[in-house]
């Protein structure tokens, strides 16, 4: 029975950061308990000294520099807080392994954009990098694909990644509103960061999704090859079409296992309002992952916060307290090599098409014509008359059956270039498998 | 890296059996690259040798007798599929044990049953037991509380456990059927068994509850002490007040840490309809855990079945060849002691309260006279006029307040025993929480 205590530095003592050292602090001797080891802070690294972060740092090792963290003796693990893909986040995650020592970490860029460098690290190097904490917050959706799935072959991964989005749209639905009102409110709630972009232009949901298809296809995909499209543009009507159609909208990471490849795709998309992905409202993320033998499961929780993000950062060491640890992409051959998701054009869909068109005959006919030309055909199509009385423009909704995604892109940008329409298209994908 | 194969002798070739020599053939190649190990089949153990099965079992080791696949000095591993409490099951773990080999199963009702005395075995022969596949088919949820919420004091445990239940009661809901009816028609898909009492009353749902509770809290429920009601009593006319009133009905298992110990039940529930866990309708399962830290998190999937079993059996398999074998109760200190659950009585809740009333003037002055002298307060209640012509009686609908259950207890045997009660009143507990 090993019982020396495991000592850990944590480097970057922001919100997760205190958490994580309060979750250690409570649950002390639970996870003594669960694990026969004392799980030990002895070192942290942060820019502010003084700060008041509600936690007890007396006594602990105090580094302003986060790469003497690994220098220090008395430290077995690393966990770096940091966050960023770049700079000193990398840099020491980078010389923890190179030392030997294992690292846990919540920075979802950094495993996304470097997941194959840093894998080839932890191998050479015989030092574990876990990162429960970088998909989904306090749910174990790593674990999940890494462990539970990992006797099936998966066929797709994916769900509601980011929580912010997922917030935007639900407070969207629910009361009408346009989506920069939303965002305004949001970020003066502290949900949304001032620069809300990596969330809401769907990079933090695009980083996720490359670590969860890594996980479950078993090599890391690149991930500039994961398409992304984020939120900004869609408008609140699009909600009251989309329920009137029997749908909601959801911002989804989908990566699947197609002949040719993996798709993977960050889109706001319709799903069915009755399917369980349409009742994940506000905050919480949801991951699905479907197998051949398993079928289709779905976890959903808190995405984020202090509580969840410390949660599953100390689930990560009670896996390397028990010996537990799993390589980086749960494969027990050479590390594996990267791989390019295929194209989006390669993909097919049915599609939610809003358009602004001029109020006049013949214009549903010059619309039409192009989608047929384009071997397009229509599911259903809802016209309703102008909002407003002085307009001369009327939103015209197009739902399509499945059909390639190159066809439909060539007919958006005939639809688009006609002088009847109006404004951009608004296309959204429909997933209803 | 380890690089002989993991031997396995399956006991037990049913349809799960089969289901995992099938998926570990299917997915053999997959399987090695995930451990570094070849998990292979070498001894089978069935009553039927002529049986066809849809596998090949040609160079396999043939045992009549389970026991004798332990004694097989070519067997790491033991995989027992016969299933029951007692019996050669039970035999076949123990004796496996004791010679010091793993040991998975699907078996929910020797762990519920025996898990103190196993776990005792499993420590004293450092032979591990895996049972992922005893709760909710192919969910990860023993991993999901044992690893993925290791780090986490857990508050609450429980969910949506036998999908026979959940599929009856899903079909009551949509159909306006009565029970019986549905249960036939069940039985006649093949979907319940021709003595279904172990599902209808709950059995099944319990000793997957007994199992979550122990993995939750860290120690075995006594299971003689969780307690039980099925949905025998349910009908059709429960399900159109439950709607009227925003709820749905599920059978629920739940285990709660209360500050006297651990409560642990499993009982028909009115949830709110818009809450996650209505959703889960058919044959679902649904595990539902919450944390200090963690919040709340559902896992949700196929409860049952070839597949998924499948996959949870070769998780449980993929572990083990990884070196990731986890203690029973997932405690690393001595094996914990049995404790008993609180009795039901100690509990509170909100009731919904269903009666037969005569329809004449007094009646509900004397039923609410006798609620208010059990100190229970009304949240609302609903009476209808006869659905057919001629009855004397009426159906009339109480929703209680937050009160405890031995004051509703009382409330309910005084308010059967008045003479313009008809039959017996039908109580199901309010899960808003």
């Amino acid at each position: 029975m090993i019982s020396s205590p495991l000592r850990l530095g944590i480097a970057g003592l922001g919100t997760v950061g205190a958490g994580v050292v309060r979750l250690l602090h409570d649950h002390a001797d639970l996870l003594k308990t669960r694990t026969g080891r004392l799980l030990q802070v002895v070192a942290v690294s942060a820019r502010d000294r003084t700060r008041d972060r509600g936690i007890d740092v007396t006594g602990l090792t105090w580094y302003d520099n986060a790469l003497d963290l690994v220098k220090d003796p008395n430290v077995d693990v690393v966990v770096e807080l940091i966050g960023g893909s770049e700079g000193v986040a990398r840099a020491l995650v980078e010389t923890a392994l190179k030392a030997g020592k294992p690292v846990v970490t919540a920075n979802k860029a950094l495993i996304a954009l470097h997941g194959y460098e840093l894998a080839a690290l932890s191998a050479d190097n015989r030092a574990p990098l876990l990162f429960e904490a970088a998909v989904a917050g306090g749910i174990p959706a790593i674990k999940t694909v890494r462990e539970g799935l990992a006797a099936d072959r998966l066929l797709r991964i994916g769900g509601i990644l980011n929580g912010t989005c997922n917030h935007i749209l639900t407070v969207m639905r629910k009361t009408g509103q346009e989506f920069a009102a939303v965002l305004k409110e949001v970020q003066d709630l502290g949900y949304a960061e001032a620069d809300p972009s990596t969330d809401i232009d769907g990079l933090d949901a695009a980083h996720k999704l490359t670590i969860l298809a890594g996980l479950a296809f078993g090599c890391p995909v690149v991930f500039d090859s994961v398409y992304v499209e984020g939120i900004r543009h869609i408008a609140a009507q699009d909600h009251i079409f989309a329920q009137r159609l029997g749908y909601r909208i959801k911002l989804l990471g989908i990566a699947s296992k197609i002949h040719v490849g993996i798709q993977a795709r960050v889109t706001p998309c319709l799903v069915p309002q009755y399917a369980p992905i349409a009742q994940v409202d506000g905050v919480f993320n949801a991951v699905v992952a479907e197998g051949e033998f398993v079928g289709r499961m779905m976890i959903e929780g808190r995405g984020a916060g202090a509580g969840p993000t410390a949660s599953a950062i100390a689930a990560d060491l009670v896996d390397i307290a028990r010996g537990h640890a799993m390589t980086l992409w749960g494969v027990h051959s050479e590390v594996p090599k990267p791989v390019r998701a295929c194209s989006i054009s390669t993909g097919e869909s049915a599609f939610y098409l809003r358009l602004q068109v001029e109020d006049r005959p013949g214009v549903i006919a010059d619309i039409t014509a192009i989608l047929r030309d384009c071997g397009i055909s229509l599911q259903s199509m809802l016209q309703y008359p102008a909002e407003k009385e002085v307009v001369s423009c009327v939103p015209l909704v197009l739902v399509t059956h499945r059909t390639s995604e190159a066809a439909m892109q060539t007919a958006i940008n005939q639809i688009g270039a006609l002088s009847v329409v109006a404004d951009t298209p608004v296309m959204i994908r429909i997933e209803t498998t």
